[in-house]
């Protein structure tokens, strides 16, 4: 990452990625200062022609990038000089700030970069609710502590992580509508002494409001620690799926096999298949986690207003966005396309042990004992069996009857089947649960893409 | 902190704070057993007598805790059993699990803390109003990189934090919203297999809706950590602030003097009055992010569904809300009763080269110099003031002419208050904009305790 | 943890802690201001007796805690005067701040802990060896991304953590090394004026060296940063270790069975035995990276010399100290009482798969067949035996020359224990090898307590 | 940073920069293979010369990378097959596997950095002896909570910092003594089956040790730990001293003019000149924490042996080494240029309260009042003469006296001279122990670059 051989306070290696915010922000900026006199008709059409050339030089690889000129901002603004002389040139920085003008540029790069990631968590979404349709009636052990516990229903399992991405999403769109507030005008911090029509300026650029306070605007970055945060929670949620796909792929489980193009081989052991995608989006976790303490650190303590400190929140930003966008894409695919071996799943489902609450649970419903009761005679009858060697089911109805007097026959219709089936409680695992929760979850997924709509910047549409 | 002296898996001597949740979740759980038939109405009024009296025990200081029974619900539950017997207390933790019952316990903690944190954000709020309100026309120097910048007014400055603030408490409403679900019918993580009214539950406990899958209901500490995440921001803002108030109290800049209930004196140095609270502040920052990575490590790479990893989210959390409370709670008193030494902030802001802005201004808005050009030609003009030894105001228009033509005698026009008064723009520091934004921050304010009415939870009512 | 309800600038909740050191420090202090004339023997006779019997009421529990007094060292010093009266005991703050004082006490309780700590560390890696030697001969699979990969010797894995471990009480040690400084001396940040024999008091107070510059000796803390990181990487290792025993006790791997003392049950589940304590030092990693976390923010941007933020650095090395030494106790109790299923361990390590590589090893040693050509065809050959559902040793000799003609009769000596033995080299998991690291690692045990030799301080002695 | 566009697996746009370690490595394994008889003398000068082709188009330019070949170790490899043939560049990974191989890279390469860093401390040590040196005899307040407590010297408060980057020094040379272990014969996990000098390939490379444990070697990453730790402890300090130049040079503090090197101008206030450089610093130490957090993410909870998580382990690891670099860089030229404005400070250092420890102290020791008593008397002195508006030293012995009968003419004869000078203590300000710190401290400095000699490694001697 980082180039090396920069100078240390030069930026222009990665805030060059906010070209077209940058120069949507300075089309927009144009026409404003026309409408309030500042330009005439001909001098912005001298800028914006000038701004749309830069852009296209820099989208063809031709722009002379400029190490000496730091930023992007100032990239641009010396080769509009270039290109439009200096007197038309030079009225464009007339009302505006570098301060005020990097917010700008790192909202827009954001609210557009918010929008991606929710199309990549709808992604993920989609292929869970694909393979929980697609095995809707698979049975796996349930476990706690990594300890099977209960037999569950695959797409039981499945969906836990449908709801967490909903969350995820939901926290997006909360950070998107927070940060969604247009900066210009704020000036180096006090606002600007010009006619200067904000509202018109956030219309174009695609904004709902206009910040409340000069200082704050060009200060503030709780907009990126909220992001960074929302992102850090999400790739955590992706990192529990991706420790679990690890897992589920190992020899010991066996549950999923993953396709060939989401394992690679060893340099020397020729015969591994590795879940190297799944191992590498849980270490990406990492990066994530310490960009969001890098901001934190950075913005600590610091005094009002604008401080270069906050030159810094950008490349950890980038990076998270990258790290997310690419590590959706990653798990869409890698999930879309795993076998899942339904026949060792339910095998280790059968596992008689998995349905000893339900034996208590049996006594409690059918024979009036009470839970505590119940779990204490199971509890021993697990541990004799188990001394024993039995199963549960191998046992004989006198065995049984030794830890409880209200033992019957009827503890040999307890299956993973009907374990599954009695949970039939909103959030449960009983079949129809679940496939209620499918359908409800591909009614949300239907609603098409509400993330687009909510909130796009402009930066393509302005120039 | 932390005391010693516990068994490892121990969690009693800090969970024991969640025994009005506890309770609460039992009596509500207990009444709706009655409801499905599982408890009869005598179990039930057995039940809920014996944990009213537990927790008279609790607040009165006689309850018997054990560390051998590790957490809050066996204790209750042990003592349950003590002072009702077996059977009728065996019977409330059918259709329950530890693992859904800590989750619907931290989660009414939490709630509850929300509320409280908002309440404490408008207290500081209310602070920042009523300083700037107070000393509504008095100026300072702005600063950008700590070097004076332009003259803007205190008021304008306080009311940045105010904004801030704003946001952090609609953090914190949006994660109470995401966090308001009610988990308990989730069982150990598969559901639970008994009729099992779960809104009857919300209601009684005060949710708006209940969890829709088990498995995430109990292995999921995601609204942990984004509250962590607005905590930890908040405490980012009030750094900031503390660190002003600690620059502002400087025999250098002089601002401000503290209460002397916020200074304390130094072990040797008699004449010491140290802004001791303002660096405690700024101190605790690092625990609030501290606990914020600390969540955030437990909760990586572990899959589904509980594990007992997760016992480790709540002294994070504990001290994180302590903390929070308290820092909102001496930054109201702080603020309130800060002597602003006015005349030190208006000397200050009466440097002259604070105006170099305005000069360029004047070129651009009355001699139609564009900005860049003007810009240039003040540079110079302020590095020859500089040079000499000179104040802005103190150059002749003869010695202004060297660098730009068209200066005239207007410039002597420009003055700190007319510098404030020029940036009259939404957001901007003129005095009457920041009248108006003082206005509608009070309306806010106004508008009562939003908080409070917004989602407390019903673990004082329901008992 | 942390206890609610106390002032803001209060410590005294959790440095009472620091009494023995405060009470050593002022014990060497006054008989150093003895030395210099500034107090006369009667008065040191009288300080010390009252300090004596101050540790003598804080030990029983008689001491009278001030919330009031707000710290340890007002604590103390108000309690001196009210046993010995104020003219003695005042001048026991001659030549000394508070700002030094604390400083001193810190580094004299992390010296000792990092001794408990290093003590903690031989613990476990004397479980590790013993497990070792216990089953020095036992194969298992060695795993790469979690999926099988050579054989390895279980006694060979378990070493890996010995020397881990062995890297980090180094690291303790350096840490040790450069915190054993006595600043005593310092004052509140400029030296003190009084003659004072700083010598004189590193000796009584068990230092090897003293203070270089009194700014720095107030308010560094990088000592506790320091510590934090070896503790932070420290407990990273035990997390690791922690994940492999939660997985080794898993159904699935079924390779170790914990002893009961090690494993607690559901609430609900009667059947569950969960390997609680290892899943609660993997989740206790997050508050100890947390506390570093903490530390290096609290620190962040301070200026000379002693900041009250600086208050902050106690209550997360408290409870880190704790953490770590509970952690390393449960590790040494849990390895030393598991038992290891040799024959589940030894059935894994037979899967045919895993001598791939050494197939390739043969034909390069034996047939002298370049390394990435027989990688190539072995490959091929595993692709071939995986869709022939065959086991390598299940194939004839015919088969295998269908990917490289080079394969005879020989392959079929290749073996779980003869894939091992060949691993005959320095660091190698060949038997011969582990034998004599295992040696190597009884030696460095059998040296005996360097940890305690090697620098614990002289609070319990000094009075 | 990160380039954009890769796919998810592929590190060779950052790994790459290991290229000169990864061809020494692979220069001297086949020399070490030759030496086993496993190549013969004209393939492994086929081999040498072919590396030493691909390492001259590296450096050149030439070197066709390729995505598709993900790391640099098969992007040499491939291009070695290219230049001279399978059959002998097949034989190269004989015994050798990515996982010690990538091991071995990166130990070489972080040698080769910290030995840079430790030059890079020295320089900015070397200017704070510079600096103190030209400032041998200048007052200057110093602080505690940024309010003035005593006088000090100016090179007693730069000196502090020299302590600190000692430490900092000490702890990248322990760091880099743990990490100077040779792993290569770990091959994947088990060791290698062939022949291996693993002393002659630790010679060769310049290493003084090779690993005990092959599982360890390959899986573990705790020196990258360490290092990140000693840099985020490093940068704190430099984050401290910024934090001060950025005070200093304010035109509240004034104590210093930086060079305009070191200042950088506004986009629009014409009059600016902003520490950019020590704000950039300062904000530079997020990044590094961030990493640090990272690399412990990461690393937490990973099972042995090697996993693909761990590729995660350089780009934030080079990262670091290039900022802390460059900070160093930064402080070194920033220091060493900057004015210091002498006038300013002694003016500051001449307020008459910090005298009032030496007020208190003169009590002590001229009159034997005890300290807690003469504090006393020159508190309430300190409140009169604020109320007065006086100055300590315009008071009359008679105001003295009411606050304690002892007060003389003496009093007269204290001033920040007389403070300073009695600090005459090891460690303390005093002008002579100030002059003798900076003795010793250029005796260090003058010992030559130990650093330098302390181990890099051979990555360039070896080809």
């Amino acid at each position: 990452m980082y180039d090396k051989g920069h100078g240390y306070s030069v930026s222009i290696h990665y805030d060059r990625r906010l070209y077209k915010q940058d120069i949507a922000g300075s089309v927009a900026h144009a026409r404003m200062l026309a409408a309030g006199g500042i330009l005439s008709d001909s001098e912005v059409e001298l800028i914006v022609t000038g701004l749309r050339s830069i852009r296209e030089e820099i989208e063809s690889g031709a722009f002379p990038w400029r190490d000496s000129l730091e930023d992007i901002h100032m990239n641009v603004e010396a080769r509009l000089v270039e290109k439009i002389g200096a007197p038309a040139a030079g009225k464009l920085h007339t009302g505006r700030s570098r301060n005020d003008q990097v917010a700008l540029d790192m909202r827009m790069y954001l609210k557009d970069a918010i929008v991606d990631i929710c199309d990549g968590i709808r992604g993920v979404q989609l292929s869970l609710v694909d393979v929980s349709g697609a095995h809707a009636g698979t049975l796996m052990p349930g476990y706690t502590h990594l300890q099977r516990a209960q037999p569950v229903l695959f797409a039981h399992h499945l969906l836990a992580y449908f709801h967490m991405l909903e969350r995820d999403l939901s926290r997006f769109r909360d950070c998107l509508r927070r940060l969604d507030v247009m900066p210009l005008g704020s000036g180096a911090l006090a606002g600007v002494p010009y006619p200067t029509d904000r509202e018109f300026l956030a219309g174009e650029l695609g904004f709902s409001a206009v910040s409340a306070n000069s200082m704050d605007a060009v200060s503030d970055r709780d907009y990126l620690a909220e992001f960074h945060s929302a992102a850090a929670i999400c790739m955590m949620h992706l990192s529990r799926l991706a420790e679990e796909v690890v897992l589920w792929s190992s020899r010991e489980f066996g549950f999923v096999t993953l396709d060939p193009e989401y394992v690679t081989g060893s340099s020397i052991m020729p015969q591994k298949r590795n879940p190297d995608f799944a191992e590498l989006a849980r270490g990406k976790t990492g990066r994530v986690y310490g960009h969001l303490m890098g901001i934190l650190t950075v913005l600590k303590g610091l005094p009002l207003s604008y401080n270069r400190d906050l030159q810094e929140d950008k490349e950890g930003a980038f990076d998270t966005i990258d790290t997310l966008q690419a590590t959706l894409e990653v798990f869409s695919g890698m999930l879309s396309t795993m076998t899942v071996n339904r026949d060792r799943m339910e095998l280790a489902s059968g596992e008689s042990y998995m349905l000893a609450t339900d034996l208590a649970d049996y006594l409690v419903s059918e024979k009036k004992v009470p839970f505590r009761e119940a779990y204490g005679a199971v509890k021993e009858l697990c541990s004799y069996a188990g001394s024993e060697g039995k199963a549960l089911g191998d046992l004989a109805v006198e065995e049984y009857r030794r830890f409880s007097p209200h033992f019957d026959e009827g503890v040999y219709r307890i299956s993973a089947a009907s374990s599954v089936a009695a949970r039939d409680i909103e959030g449960g695992t009983a079949p129809r649960r679940v496939d209620e929760a499918l359908r409800r979850a591909r009614e949300v997924l239907d609603q098409g893409g509400p993330a687009r709509a909510m909130g796009r910047s402009r930066g393509e549409a302005v120039t």
